[in-house]
């Protein structure tokens, strides 16, 4: 490689980014060496020490600012207790929060069961989540872990353990995507959609 | 929105890259919350005080370590001196290299002509280009600013400035692209192409 070293440290630190290959790495590193000092010093600014200023809300496993106990949704009064939304992780709760219409709680698994991978109930949030419905108060549980194998049978277990909480245990809707094109959706979609049909007025 | 204070400023921070809207820079950092600590310092430390560990080669202007006189090409004295690359900026230096063919030197203009940006010849290396040819010792100037309008122009207004200096002056092949498909080729691409035809033994 003819690249100074600073430039060729820089490519390879990006490479690690997902998504990031090798062009789009060296288009980065030499947009940033064009660029206006402030956008790698602020870059670098966000990025040193990340880790030690965020930390995990204490009831719902959101994160939120290092030294908090609660995220900004648990901290907030007008939102509804009685509904407990459960995600995958924390990105999952910013896709929720700009629809902008869900005005219940959350709760971040930080993760799905996985045995392949060897990730069972105990290293995920299943436990204090089972707490939290069970100290009474919450009317509905949303399962909202992804659409996938793990997030399914994440789902299914998490309904046969908050069976006899006396909560309603709900899952998110399947079917075409909106603006989707059904030439192009997959048969296990298409069968959702049909079977999850509802009639019109 | 609900998101801690140093993600928010992540955020924004990755948000002014070229090519990553809100959404990448999301994920991305998320990511970086879940991954290594590793990742995150590799990058702060690669981006700290960049534009102070590079410099412009004093010969070619490409990019060199801070403190060197001279990139790595204009000081490798393999390179033949009587060949000179001259390109847009040292991102394309990397492209070329990359074919792994081209033995001669570089020089790096720093972008091209632009009157509607009020970027004029003084705004760019040439003169120092000019001057490099004028010394002597240059059989051939290879013109390798991009296929675009104002590369054009900027091959041209170079070209010009080079005669009499008794170099020979050539610039890129145009036509298709390798593995690229007729049926796609836009028609000034087509027309290099048919104009640029080339006798088969």
């Amino acid at each position: 490689m003819i690249l100074p070293d600073a430039v060729q440290r820089l490519i390879a630190a990006l490479e690690r980014l997902p998504g990031i290959g090798p062009k789009t790495a060296s288009r980065l590193a030499f947009y940033l060496l064009r660029a206006d000092d402030s956008v790698s010093a602020e870059l670098a600014e966000a990025l040193s020490g990340l880790k030690q200023k965020i930390a995990a809300c204490s009831v719902c496993f959101n994160i939120t600012d290092a030294g908090r106990e609660l995220c900004q949704v648990c901290a907030n009064p007008e939102r509804d207790e009685s509904v407990i939304c459960v995600l995958e992780d924390a990105l999952d709760v910013l896709a929720l929060e700009r629809v902008g219409v869900y005005r219940g709680k959350y709760h971040v698994l930080g993760g799905v069961l996985n045995p392949i991978e060897g990730i069972g109930p105990e290293d995920l949030k299943i436990r204090p989540l089972i707490e939290r419905v069970a100290r009474g108060g919450v009317r509905e549980v949303i399962l909202a872990t992804n659409p996938s194998l793990e997030g399914d049978a994440t789902a299914l277990y998490l309904q046969q353990q908050l069976r006899g909480l006396g909560v309603q245990v709900t899952r998110l809707a399947r079917g075409l995507p909106v603006g989707g094109d059904l030439e192009y959706a997959d048969p296990h979609t298409l069968l959702r959609a049909l079977q999850g049909r509802q009639q019109v007025e």
